[in-house]
């Protein structure tokens, strides 16, 4: 069966600025899911403006993979559907958090940290580089490429040592930074990845797209033991 | 100048149970007081009935390290005190999770994880390993050591991948622990350890005491940068 | 196309001792295989004895996963094969220690260290622990089973600290022991799996069979870029 | 006690070209020395053409942290010795090895991997960034700092993933390098330092030798347990 995706967006910045109208027309949630469903997913769209957000307890129990996008609107997402998702991820479900998602209210929960950085929104050219080349989210992606117009985002960043940096970040300005890096929190896993700014065709990249994807297919629930918590002697019994 | 350390307890158990008083008389805090201060290091005692949890923002701002053991009363801490801990860790301050703390508002914040795990309490004895012995928390630690009376914690004990387990755990009934985590958050550096049930004198062990002695040193402040974060163009300008 | 697994065994004490030859009257590796194909890998054996221990440049090019069972043969593995095993680890090769193996030259030479452990012959019960639930080698895993006869091996294991501990084991002795752990080296992903000493039928068991297709199909490798090396002007011109 | 560092060169290019003479009039080894001693260490200097290349049994076993650089006389270094320091780092002597050294005999066998990278002798900038502050390493040490000229190493880095990344550097080609990376062997703590090229003043960088100052204090011997290992009921008994 199909691993079942839900592309969550904000969606704000697409509907109000012309200029990243153009680029994204139907959201960056659209864009993602283009290629998603190209990649044989099964992909469901859901946005800040609906009811709970799109984010339904039903509709996240039929979620194995969350991807995420958020820039301007972390503090509108509503604490519920924050600690749903939150326990969901706790409980298997993998979470991709795109770009200036590292300030959302989810992933910094998880994470445990303020998650801040370096920017500058100048459009400027990113390197990337992949440092560990035998992750399978590093499958057909070349040793280095190019996004020819990025936001940058410096170090340091901070987060909690990741349990893998998969991808190293190079900008003119004299900035790296750690651009792809997995965690797991319960039994959920956990991927960022850095680009993807609202203004630039980031997602249709398709080595971007390929990193993506990968990352849907590694953050899979394991199909691992559900542990079992509390009182031993009683539950032995 | 002595580190200077502030030691947390819930103080309850101690005053409502005569078994525990008559291990604790003055509380677990006065006993961990006890043999930090015989070390060298400047201590100072809080607990939760006091005003703010006796963890104002002077007195966190004056702590270089915060020892922390709570069990039945993790929800009365309250969230301001919490969340004002939580920055302190990610500026800098190390803490020192011990015990059934596991469960406390900060750690489980600073983790972004549940913390679940099994619990015996059933007075067994636990076998404890020091399995990364070249860490500076196992100076003066010999290769295995017993505690003739604990709490049973087995796994799987639902944290993140801690950046360094010391210590696993035996038990009698077949369960395993890792009993001595490290961790970083922000600037701060924390630290598990699983000994500590109220009713037993863990305390007291000179072993236990090494190693809680040489966590705060571990994790004091270590004179790093400060990260600065944000619109890098306006910070160079 | 299925992943190309090869078993490779010393293949000694199956011939010497009849004691163990009633357990595995073909070998280990032979034992190995026989579940191996029925997940759908294809597989190759080979063993101490053959021409170049039946591990020849031209079949290594041709494994993508290498099992390795050794125990009092360590030393009579070849220089010069450790190295071209070595080489193609580095190169993308996944390899899987079992048991005894954790002295084999090419482990030792991959992790740079002594692999140093204690041990016990003395049949007793291992309990094992899945303590990374989310990661692909614990798919279809309980979190915890037994094995009522197996080699006691202890810490400190005197490894580097692994990418990942998946599994602790619980000895009646008091011991534990960090049982499966997973390493990279170069292109090459590495699992370290404890149980399997000769005269015990462990290879049958059903979870731990489990347990080790899970990882050759987590050890293969990633498709993942091949890095370049060297002067890179030189390169790029 | 101060700590007794030795500061190992293969003492060549200094001797053999003028241009690095200018820069190095004693060698490396004593420009590191000279930095060292100011810093209260016990220094000891010791270069590739004395007898057993300066490092005799005795000399290694009042040894608390070796520094080494090397280049172009890898090879030169006697297998022996390099076995001699090999075990001596296992039983915990730190080792912090600098620039060219990352493909030293002796580091590459305690990191098992071919230690490969990108290179370009052009004496372009490099921009060195803290990227985990709370370090005992970075004590100190500011965020980031430039270094006018230096010769550029770039990722992939084949090493084992490193137990900790202090430090990311930039170049202005477009490369990216984890120039600070810490590891452990059996009791010994490793520390990998990028900057030094022969040709450029690096060692007398105030913030360079700040950081291999604070690596040398971090990379002694902890003083905790030496295991035992080998057949445990003999050594109850």
């Amino acid at each position: 069966m199909a691993l079942r995706v839900t592309v969550w967006n904000e969606f704000i910045h697409e509907r109000r600025d012309k200029e990243v109208r153009a680029v994204y027309p139907d959201g960056i949630h659209a864009a993602l899911a283009g290629f998603l469903v190209e990649d044989g997913f099964s992909v469901r769209l859901a946005s800040l403006e609906q009811p709970e957000h799109g984010l339904s307890e039903e509709i996240l129990a039929q979620t194995d993979v969350l991807l995420w996008w958020s820039h301007i609107a972390h503090h509108l997402v509503s604490d519920v559907v924050a600690e749903r998702i939150e326990r969901r991820v706790l409980s298997g479900m993998g979470f991709i958090a795109l770009h200036s998602s590292q300030k959302a209210k989810v992933f910094r929960r998880l994470l445990g940290a303020s998650c801040g950085l370096k920017w500058r929104e100048s459009g400027e050219r990113e390197r990337i580089w992949a440092v560990e080349p035998s992750h399978p989210i590093c499958r057909g992606v070349p040793e280095s490429f190019e996004l020819p117009h990025e936001e940058m985002y410096g170090e340091p960043f901070a987060i909690p040592a990741p349990d893998e940096v998969l991808f190293l970040s190079w900008f003119p300005g004299g900035e790296v930074f750690r651009s792809g890096c997995t965690f797991t929190r319960g039994l959920g896993k956990i991927f960022y990845f850095q680009p993807g700014h609202e203004s630039f065709p980031t997602y249709y990249d398709p080595i971007v797209q390929r990193i993506i994807s990968n990352a849907v297919c590694w953050a899979a629930p394991s199909g691992g033991p559900k542990p079992t918590f509390g009182n031993y002697e009683k539950e032995k019994a």
